[in-house]
């Protein structure tokens, strides 16, 4: 029987939309990636009455509901008194924590300030959850059906909390009782709407299914694993596998990038770029420091324009995205044995789009050429409407 | 009396995190903007029973309950289904939104595939909203005390939607009961904490309060208006224009970057660029195109150097970033009449927020020069080691 898992988002930043709640995002593929998936999500403001209604009412519905945020030492901070009120009991000082806290200033040379000893002040019976980042402790508490976990707002604290403390807590409360496994994939260069035709039309073994999520400008597909079948598990990922083939860029939490960086160690690596603006090279210039990078307005529009241009420069590895033409935007890498352009369609209309797909194609290119895998392929979603290899 | 007003996000690539709920926020702050602020956000799957009892629920609790997503033809779409559920209602169809979609197929000489007229079929007594950008047409429902308006998931389409057709219905409906006015303001280079001291220490006029937000490398800070007095909006605001002085970079949803795209024409800018990698040339080319951007490791890392560096350049207009040293990182602009140079101390963790304000420092540097305004001023946010003033 599967658990149900909700999730609450406290505070009046969140609710009107000024802060943009990542922390819920996270928390649900946090937990997707254990195997549980979130059932519902709730976002109240800084409301005593708002939040104790809801917390009296999703303790008979749930059977886990972490509470994000309301930790912290001002007077708008006031999860822990609504839990409080909700469960008809009192706050009551929590004397190891505010050690704790006491602790944590002192070795600062700091003093305490006094606002701060409210943060140790937990509902009667709750039991306390470290944080080892921060003043603000977590706890959780039984109501009803339901175990409330009550994290801090800050994304780094809340992080720490849920794979140190939380996470143990809830495999020892909840077991492997409806836990699924994922597998992540992330490709590169193929639509959402073709990858899912060719891939629904396969046989999938019992147990597993797939899912899809669009990120552009790559996509992920899931693997969902709800099998103990080693056999299985490992023919729908050679199967996957042999589908996607050299798209694939990176797997489950694995950035391709970090490998990308010792690859261009002593490669004296030149970028040129105009359409892109200077998107590449800072895209580059978090992988790697060595390397030039140039934006200049008035490249070349055209693929062997571009390649000549390129073909002047005696730098051994160079990748170039020229301006916008009437068949597209030309991008080039000049290895030290040839020189190869495509000319690429954009049909995404806000710049921004056009921009990081450019300067991820060009990262492509390079990444293949790394890889020692052919250069220049046909992408999905960005139509090729020339291709050239030249001399270098 | 204030309306309660509630937003229910649908969908389970939302729920589990796979996407990121920005129409949620976008929601939230747009009716913030009206002046009215939503009470409670909800979040669930594509499960029917789930969607019915809450639909319910929030049926009794309600004045006005935004729904968006689940309008699609596919079968995980079941807004509507749910909604008529609900209300103990059935489906039936819309003849008019019908013949609008088959319209809108044979304009593009397409036939409408079946799936579609599913997208027709509303619950009884519903009333249609149109969609002028997509086949996904909304709708509203009375159920007990509440409105639902069922919206698209497609961000575009939701826009138009909330814009042309739904805020009209809403200000009809409500009125202007517990509608308050907002004013935001955007700083660069002040903390939100030193500006909150300062602005609540003095006296506000009656039913205006103020909030904050953080949003690095900015700030925002809101007047929020519940008064028709206009005198005392006006002295509230020079009251905070006062305080912030030059800080001020932007009001309302006025984007101060689109300002400075004409002021550069012709000035032949030129940008050197290291510890921030690309990030300049990446932000400068989103407001202008001419000029030129290179990135270099191994450029200075002391003012004077990087001055004396900026010095052999012939062009009338040089912006630079130097390496990071020990004093921080020397941040540069050289005009036909004078070089002006600070190095300023990087306090921030994470490579991209450093990247971030160190091209937004650069970027106001040259805003205030193409201003008139003093072109290197104390930043709260970002401590200032040294500063320099040379001959060009």
């Amino acid at each position: 029987m599967e658990p149900v898992i909700e999730l609450v988002s406290t505070g009046d930043e969140v609710l009107t939309g000024l802060i943009t709640d990542t922390n819920a995002g996270w928390l649900s593929q946090l937990l997707l990636e254990q195997g549980w998936q979130v059932r519902r999500r709730f976002t109240v403001g800084d409301d005593k009455a708002d939040l104790v209604e809801l917390f009296e009412q999703r303790s008979h519905q749930a059977d886990i509901v972490i509470v994000n945020g309301g930790l912290g030492p001002t007077s708008d901070d006031i999860s822990a008194e609504a839990m409080a009120d909700a469960a008809g009991v009192t706050l009551e000082l929590n004397q190891h924590w505010l050690e704790v806290m006491q602790q944590k200033y002192a070795s600062r040379n700091r003093d305490m300030p006094k606002s701060n000893s409210k943060q140790a002040m937990l509902p009667q019976g709750a039991e306390l959850v470290d944080n080892p980042v921060g003043t603000a402790c977590g706890f959780a508490v039984k109501l009803n059906r339901a175990t409330f976990f009550f994290t801090p707002g800050v994304p780094s604290e809340l992080k720490v909390m849920m794979n140190d403390e939380i996470l143990p807590r809830l495999r020892q409360q909840l077991g492997d009782n409806g836990r699924s496994q994922v597998r992540r994939f992330f490709l590169f260069g193929l639509s959402e709407s073709g990858l899912s035709d060719k891939l629904d039309a396969l046989t999938w073994p019992a147990g597993i299914a797939l899912g899809y999520r669009a990120n552009l400008p790559t996509i992920e597909v899931k693997l969902i694993i709800d099998t103990a079948n080693a056999e299985a598990i490992a023919q729908a990922e050679a199967q996957l596998l042999a589908q996607v083939g050299t798209h694939l860029i990176a797997r489950d939490n694995m950035d391709f990038t970090a490998s990308l960086g010792p690859m261009l160690v002593d490669k004296d690596l030149m970028i040129f770029e105009d359409a892109s603006g200077g998107r590449l090279t800072d895209t580059i210039s978090t992988i790697t420091r060595e390397f030039e990078g140039h934006y200049l307005a008035g490249l070349p529009d055209e693929a062997e324009e571009l390649a000549h241009w390129l073909q002047k420069s005696a730098r051994p590895l160079t990748l170039a995205i020229g301006a916008a033409g009437p068949k597209g935007v030309p991008v080039a890498l000049k290895t030290q044995t040839g020189c190869y352009v495509q000319t690429l369609q954009m049909h995404f209309r806000d710049p921004l789009s056009q921009r990081r797909l450019l300067a991820f194609t060009a990262l492509d290119m390079l990444r293949r050429h790394l890889m020692n895998e052919t250069v220049m392929i046909d992408y999905d979603i960005l139509p090729c409407s020339e291709r050239l290899t030249l001399p270098a």
